[in-house]
C-alpha cells in the first residue's frame, strides 16, 4: 500500500452526521500526504458478486458518490451539501474483498455547477478499480 | 401509488444470496402487472443529505444497479452474474424518504455485451427520481 491513509475520526463522525448513509457502509475520512483521502474497508456485506467474489458495483458508486460530496463540501467550505445531478461510472477492474481508497479532484467549481473527478483503487493506486465524474447544483446561498 | 407492488419473498431471498448487498440494503424482487418490479423501503440509514431530508444518490445508484444486475440475470437465463462495464445515473428529483421501485428494460442483448435501462420512482412512476444506463459484460459460457 504506497498511499498511507491517516484516518480522521473527527471528519468521519462529521460525515456520519451529515450524510448517515456513510456510517451505514463505514466510510472513513482521513488524508494522505496532505490530501483528503476517502477509505471504505472491507464487509462481507458490501460483496455484490458471490461468483469472483467482487465488491457490489453499486456499492463501490455509493461510496465513491459520498467521497465527492464531501470533498466539494469541505473544499468549497458550503454550509449545507451539494445536490447531484449525474454521475458517471466506469467499471476497470473487479473489486477484490479488501479495502477500497478513493481520492478526489475538483475537475471545475462555477457558482452554480461543479465537477468533481474520483478515482478509487485498492492495493495499487495506479490501477483504478473504479473512476467517477460528477455533477453538483451548489448550494444557492454560499 | 398506481403499481401495485406484489413482493416475492423467493425471488428476494435468491437475490440475497446472490448479491449479499441486497440484503444490506433490503432491496425486494416482485413484480407488478406481470413484470417484474423492485422496491426499496425506506430506512433512516439511507439519507443522504440531511438538509432536504433526501435519499443518498449513491444509495439509489446501488439499488438500480443491483436491480439492473438481477433483472438480467434472469431475462437471460444466465447461469453466473454479468459483470457491469459501466452505469450512468440521471438525479431527476430528490429521493423523499419513502419506499423507491424500479423498473427494467433490456435495450440491448448481444452474446457479449447488454444494455440494460431503469427507471426509479417513488410515489409516482410517472414522475421517476433516477434514470439509468448500464453496460454489462455477459458471463462466457451460457
Amino acid at each position: 500500500m504506497s498511499s498511507p491513509f491517516i484516518l480522521s475520526p473527527e471528519l468521519t463522525a462529521e460525515a456520519a452526521k451529515l450524510i448517515p448513509y456513510t456510517a451505514f457502509i463505514g466510510l472513513q475520512c482521513g488524508e494522505s500526504n496532505g490530501h483528503p483521502l476517502f477509505a471504505l474497508p472491507y464487509k462481507r456485506e458490501n460483496i455484490g458478486n458471490i461468483f469472483l467474489p467482487a465488491l457490489h458495483g453499486g456499492m463501490l458508486g455509493g461510496f465513491i458518490e459520498s467521497c465527492a460530496v464531501l470533498f466539494l463540501y469541505r473544499q468549497a467550505g458550503l454550509a449545507e451539501l451539494p445536490k447531484m445531478i449525474d454521475l458517471s461510472l466506469d467499471y476497470l477492474r473487479s473489486g477484490k474483498p479488501e479495502t477500497t481508497y478513493a481520492r478526489c479532484a475538483l475537475t471545475r467549481q462555477g457558482s452554480r455547477i461543479a465537477n468533481v473527478a474520483v478515482e478509487a483503487w485498492q492495493s495499487d493506486p495506479a490501477k483504478p478499480i473504479v473512476v467517477a465524474r460528477c455533477h453538483f447544483q451548489m448550494p444557492a446561498a454560499q
